[in-house]
């Protein structure tokens, strides 16, 4: 099997670690930018980087790009004219439908991982472990093909996904794009409202709600524009939501069951995730250095599982509580923190 | 001093045991609920658990009405009515405007502590240590009085910052009342975008906006009611900025712009809040047992304070990148991480 990734950053080199280890497949590897290719080769995740793209691909049974979603278009098509007769092409972009090639050997995907940091450095063999990828073939993507990229995909560690692309933009917008959009107006709203005088004092909810604000422009403003018609949608229906709450602010009973059905959605959405339903407790700690390393240790040692963690602080940022969502028995692991003294509660 | 306070949960339990512990005054506390003042009395937090609210108040030098913001009003009066001529009475709820007595011993308050445990069994002396604890005195405020609030807040460890209600509703409104409704729009407008069939792959900009989303039903009717007018203006505000947004999808130049404005305004927000200015590291985690603890003793090892902590695993959640907001110096933090093979970027 000879795999060629183009665009050898944090995905593709991911892509390229995972072919190589996982699939014992033949990698070669491309990128415009001469310094991420070296790194590339430096990283051992390619076994031969190329120095074109033309040179990349040619022979390869399967190829990834791996371009910033505004250079997608051009660069699949770029591709497409050098890949062989045989060969599947396929991307890696958070946007699937400006991605219009009607090419047989084009499906379009789309892996959930590894939007947190970025570079080959950061490339891991396992980064799509487990992971959802989707996968937008379109009316004319020939059977075989769109067969073997799915079993590559699988081979990668990944769990591919086949949807619509208008449906992938569209629930990408619901769970993704659109919540880096109210990050920054939120971060706008605070601002303008806290002035320039007072400090202000931000809590928990602020944090949590804004963490992704004024996320990396170049890349935010490709996914944006790509995937503005979605978007657009996205915001009208939020203002529809908006003024509604608006609208029932003046009666308690309409305010009650509106926040009822936001946290029977949100529990909805938690258990249908992948990893399916956790528990969520929150742990009281004293001011005690490495209480956090000690509470990890702890569950760790009754083999459970923290998929998630918040620290809260208090202001001196030496107490507070830590809020666990864990995988694997809640009681028990009450019970273990109770043994240290902590006091915890299940929300 | 004798301090008594109305409401002996997780704030007024707290407020006891502090003023117990670290201003030497006796405490009397009363709660309507009988079940709740035996534990404050079991837990230690005061020195008489009175029978009645007129018992705990009678002969104290100030009192802290700790009820939920719906009923604040009224249990406010009433202990007005009870206290002596010389006694300061103060409240900790979340919307200051509705609190409108002009008696000259009232002082509205809001200690920003402790919104994420409830009961006095996580009670604790220092849950006020270095918060912010705002005051909204009004204009007949008697001075003297004030005066000895501020300097009784002082001694529980926080730092008082006198604010106008209304400011402070304004406030609170844009850094936690309105964040709260928009994480219940985007759980609701998701669970509609993704329907019942397809289990959604959320990610984790998403669990992060939306973390408290159907927060406590009866807290939360209660301040979305209370601080409705400034939530009105805020969802006002938000929904023209939502609009400005959609407008500019077109235009990438403007867009790149706007989130270059929002990382503005996020790192503004973050250098101005309680604590200082926070590096921020992203360190890429094998699929290794006990990583999370590996982690946070060698920061605590070397005195670097965790201040927040961001996980997100991947799909398998068994490996991942582990966000960190750090005080301390950061290259020390990322050459100790360097020294047990992880591999760390600075945000």
């Amino acid at each position: 099997m000879h795999i060629a990734v183009v665009g050898v950053g944090l995905i593709g080199g991911s892509i390229a670690l995972a072919a190589r280890e996982r699939l014992g497949a033949r990698v070669s590897g491309h990128d415009p930018d001469p310094a991420a290719l070296a790194a590339a080769g430096e990283r051992g995740a390619v076994d031969v980087a190329a120095g074109s793209l033309a040179e990349a691909v040619a022979g390869a049974d399967a190829v990834f790009v791996a371009a910033p979603v505004g250079a997608l278009p051009a660069a699949v098509e770029e591709v497409l004219a050098h890949a062989g007769a045989g060969c599947v092409v396929s991307d890696v972009g958070s946007v699937k439908r400006p991605l219009t090639s009607a090419d047989a050997r084009f499906v379009g995907g789309h892996p959930l991982a590894g939007a947190e940091t970025a570079g080959v450095a950061h490339a891991r063999a396992d980064l799509f472990a487990g992971a959802t990828w989707y996968l937008t073939p379109h009316e004319r993507t020939e059977g075989l093909l769109l067969d073997r990229l799915h079993r590559i995909i699988t081979g990668l560690g990944a769990r591919p996904a086949v949807i619509d692309a208008e449906a992938h933009d569209r629930v990408m917008a619901a769970v993704s794009h659109f919540p880096h959009v109210v990050a920054n107006v939120l971060v706008a709203q605070a601002a303008g409202a806290l002035g320039g005088e007072r400090v202000p004092a931000t809590g928990p909810s602020f944090r949590d709600a804004t963490r992704v604000a004024g996320a990396p422009t170049r890349m935010w403003t490709d996914i944006y524009t790509a995937n503005a018609d979605a978007l657009r949608e996205a915001i009208d229906d939020a203002i529809a939501r908006l003024r509604a709450v608006r609208d029932r602010l003046g009666d308690p009973g309409a305010i009650a069951a509106w926040n009822d059905a936001a946290r029977a959605d949100r529990r909805r959405l938690q258990s249908a995730a992948p990893g399916g339903a956790t528990a969520e407790l929150r742990v009281s700690v004293p001011n005690r250095p490495g209480v956090v390393a000690e509470v990890a240790l702890a569950l760790g040692r009754a083999s459970v599982n923290i998929v998630d963690m918040a620290l809260y602080p208090a202001a001196d940022n030496a107490t507070g509580v830590i809020a666990l969502w864990i995988a694997g028995d809640p009681a028990a692991a009450e019970a273990l923190l109770g043994e240290l003294g902590l006091s915890v509660a299940r929300a």
